[in-house]
């Protein structure tokens, strides 16, 4: 039976312009992302907040799959976040034209009872302050990971550090796993993530793949000495919208560590590529399309296509 | 038995500035990086040209192995190609401070009779003109693979153009990808260029690996249908010199296929796989320095690693 698993994030209205369209008050949010992802793989608990405008069609969303949203809060009279953003050439790195925090803004996030023994915790990007009181709520978990972004390493960096000991695993892109160290070096920048607590961080290079580093492992599971594992990105000839890659990544990694049970290094780089594959279905379409209509076959079927690719022993 | 391998190429004395030291008119040039990189895997005929101030001790480091320098030409009263050029942070562009191309501007490389018969050929970055003129002195060659850089995509695309007619296989970076093909997305940018004539590229993205595509591969061995396959960069913790690791990478990917004589896709990306990691130390010191001393062993033992960090299946 797979591991309960939970996540806290944001759930919001994107409105997204690319090159190849766009699209108004779309489902959105980390929180979205990483449930509807994971959800392939272990059932999810979603702790999040909505305004009364969020759209019940969009919540069928959610609703149509094994996510738990007893922690969807419904705020009376508030507005969903919002968030507009744009991409350009090889879209690599997403522009926000607008954000509009509402009912975000003020997110206290309460555990219902019934999360409280959950095992596998996903952090979704937020204010440390609020990451570690959600880590507080949570009894006696397996396995918690973060996500963080730029802006709480320039404002927050004290409240962060100090969730950095708290935490078996971190995600992050590779700018702010420089900005956070100092190093220029990815593996080096790595190590030093390590050394402020997590047992294992994954680096993410959004096209180009992921670096997972791991020391001595989440837990005890991962034997003695530091390990270190490249993937490339899967491949993808057809990139429409990159919004939610990073979530869906992570959703894909914790759910398949929740369905497996285990977290030793060979399953951390197996549910990193997992997670790499799922990334890589989120991005052929704007907001969560494809993932809407995504199938477990069609996820196998593209991890043998990539485990066949790294095949070169 | 080794297949034969030629190599057609800038043979440099750089000076290198990295936040990590500098050093001056030391060994380098695209030949030879490629040459000393293929000489673990096969034996090399190496095609260049140089001043009268070319050191012998220089001159000793190609002809302490496996690399034929019947082709190297000494120019009499004149000077060796020069390059000057710093890295700065991540280390990922090479800014040039100056060249002296000297007895290279008027390199028109004529190829000893006993290297005519050359199975595979490397035609080293150079001007279209001067590729094309190399390959017309090959009598019948199994694989020709060129490099290329944006100099000659902004002033020489047309004779570019032809020349991908004519060869098997090429070698560029991605920002070169893009600036060839005018699309962002990497992997279609790679389809065009196979749209062009080669039957495979290999698109070299510095720190992050590489991406191989082909369709029916080098001639007839390679299966029906457009193969593809990304492969991340070996981690280096210690990067001090990036110079050469693209032709290093070169010299890895040739050098196998001609140890191995068989150029189908499961070949080609082993091959792949094996320039990574020669690539991967090449870095680790300034010029040849760490090739000099590296051993074969090395070699397998990291492709060992490297295998085993990429099994997820």
């Amino acid at each position: 039976m797979a591991l309960s698993l939970l996540v806290v994030g944001s759930v919001a209205l994107d409105s997204v312009r690319t090159p190849h369209g766009k699209v108004e008050d779309v489902l959105g949010g980390s929180a979205v992302y990483f449930s509807v992802a994971a959800s392939f793989f272990a059932p999810v608990r979603l702790v999040g907040v909505v305004g009364e405008d969020f759209p019940g069609a969009l919540r069928q969303v959610l609703e149509g799959r094994r996510i738990d949203t007893a922690g969807l809060e419904v705020v009376k009279g508030g507005q969903t976040f919002r968030w507009r953003g744009s991409y350009e050439g090889a879209m690599n790195e997403a522009r926000t034209d607008e954000v509009q925090l509402n009912v975000f803004g003020d997110f206290r996030p309460a555990l219902p009872k019934a999360f409280r023994d959950s095992q596998l915790v996903f952090l979704a990007n937020g204010s440390p302050a609020t990451q570690m009181a959600v880590l507080a709520q949570v009894e006696k978990p397996d396995l918690v990971v973060a996500d963080t972004m730029n802006l709480w390493i320039e404002t927050a960096r004290d409240a962060l550090v100090e969730l950095l000991g708290k935490v078996d695993g971190l995600v992050l892109n590779d700018a702010e796993a420089r900005m956070l160290t100092g190093e220029a070096n990815l593996i080096r920048a790595g190590e030093r993530i390590l050394a402020m607590g997590p047992k294992f961080v994954v680096v993410k290079k959004g096209e180009h793949g992921a670096l997972v580093l791991a020391h001595d492992g989440p837990r005890e599971s991962i034997a003695e000495g530091r390990l270190v594992c490249p993937l490339p990105g899967f491949p993808c000839p057809v990139v429409r919208d990159p919004t939610g890659a990073g979530d869906s990544f992570a959703g894909g990694i914790m759910g398949y560590l929740a369905r497996e049970g285990r977290q030793d290094f060979a399953h951390l780089r197996r549910a990193t590529a997992y997670g790499t594959v799922v990334a890589s279905f989120t991005v052929e379409d704007f907001s969560l399309r494809r993932l809407e209509r995504l199938r477990v076959e069609e996820i196998e079927g593209r991890m043998k296509q990539y485990s066949d690719m790294l095949r070169v022993e």
